[in-house]
């Protein structure tokens, strides 16, 4: 049996107990790392379910799988995801391979960010569509998340923005004189993630959103230093120090947003004074 | 302090590490009871917990909110939530409430409906705002899904129905008559969703979805016995034996379903000529 176990968002005991107990039955144990972090190392998940750990990088998991797979009809393979195993991405393709081997597949769900985001205060009803912020380049600003928020917010809904993590990058160099040597670890922050929307509206010039639009800043959301910060978007990109250390994501608020999750996100304000004035002017009253 | 602390969505062993300990040293413990249930009992969480647990039901919750928060700025109390404390519903009021009497408010997230249902093969990402879907009577027949629908098929979108549950419903006779007996529990099923999305559409006539709309039924999502049955919303209305007992969930494919995810939710179709007869005609293709 192949099982993809939901780790949850914050430490070592955010695993459930089913969980624990499929790691600690299982053959071999290896964990997604390349999506998402948690909060701790991986000494510390060996130590805590007393088992080996096995870091699945992006190329074992697309190019490798049959070495995840080996044996998994015969005896149980755990596979461990941050979040939900269908949370912020899915592992389709490992589980459509497992189907073709005849592998049975089992799924322990947990905590994903989609859901934990509304301790947040907003209403998790008056989402759209999730979309991804990654790093920009000179060359390469892939900007399809401007036309998601279009969407949602023609429909006066919020969207969650999740933020790029880059894990075991090699620069160019390294990569062309064939040398494995990886870059340190970078997650982005709701400061870099405003700052590239906002120049995106500036090339665009749509009016999607401004620097004025409102929005809230998160980080290590479910975890026991979770944080949330209101602003603008403007705001937003000065606030990483407040927010403090990885992972981020950032809400841009609907205009359907209610009175009732105005009152909640209000006291996340950065500006209370400046959150009001725009609220009334851009957002009550308007689905 | 308050414990805000999710259950996940099967059975006793889905509770989190983190949120066992919660319960284990909580000087109550409640269990909220009337928007969402465990497949399991009351007594096999107690016996399982080792504590004693109070069903909270919606009386209490909104009009005996006091007695839950009762202390709870000296001891901890803890406060059980099916699924995730913001999934299918947010507890907003109790926790505003516990801020102003300056209690300490923590939430132990945990698996929700919203991101489990991925384990359909739909992406999550493609999903556009979550409806409800309420039992029909003669003289109340809400239909504001209708319009959330076309909103999120307007662009493309998945859309995720949970369906109502009744729990400690009082007959109007009993009602009126002060007798405090209750109905036995009521789950919606995928067949009763199916067959009043098609009267809405009947008499609004506005084409936002049909017979021959493609939808996904969801039973027991997250359970050992999870079960998923694909086709069009007719052939979903006479369903319910293959799906199960409850709790059951609707999706609604949208016009902009890939390809990949056609291919991993057809293998649940009741009728695959029938499925990808339609998905030929109507879907492939038109995002």
């Amino acid at each position: 049996m192949l099982y993809l176990v939901g780790l949850g968002l914050g430490d070592e005991t955010d695993i459930t107990l089913k969980g624990l107990e499929v790691v600690k039955k299982s053959a071999r144990v290896y964990l997604e790392a390349y999506t998402s972090i948690l909060l701790v190392d991986k000494s510390i998940l060996e130590s805590y379910y007393g088992r080996e750990v096995i870091i699945a990088d992006r190329e074992m998991v697309e190019s490798s799988s049959d070495e995840i797979l080996e044996g998994a009809d015969t005896v149980d393979v755990a596979f461990l995801v941050v979040g939900d195993p269908f949370g912020a991405t899915t592992h389709t393709d490992l589980v459509i391979r497992a189907r073709e081997k005849s592998i049975p597949v089992r799924t322990v769900p947990n905590a994903s960010i989609l859901s934990a985001i509304g301790a947040a205060g907003l209403q998790l009803y008056h989402f759209g569509q999730t979309v991804s912020m990654v790093f920009f380049t000179d060359n390469w600003r892939p900007a399809s998340f401007y036309d998601r928020i279009r969407e949602n917010r023609s429909i006066g809904l919020h969207t969650l923005v999740l933020l790029d993590i880059k894990v075991k990058e090699q620069s160019l160099e390294n990569m062309a004189r064939g040398r494995k040597i990886y870059e340190p670890p970078r997650y982005m922050t709701v400061g870099q993630c405003a700052q590239q929307m906002l120049e995106i509206e500036e090339e665009k010039k749509e009016g999607v959103y401004g620097p004025e639009s409102l929005a809230v800043g998160a980080a290590r959301v479910g975890g026991e230093t979770e944080k949330f910060v209101a602003g603008t978007l403007k705001e937003l990109c000065d606030a990483d120090d407040i927010l403090g250390g990885p992972l981020h994501s950032l809400i841009l608020l609907g205009t359907g947003t209610h009175e009732l999750e105005h009152e909640y996100v209000r006291e996340f304000a950065l500006d209370k004074e400046n959150w009001d004035r725009i609220w009334a002017e851009n957002y009550q009253s308007k689905k």
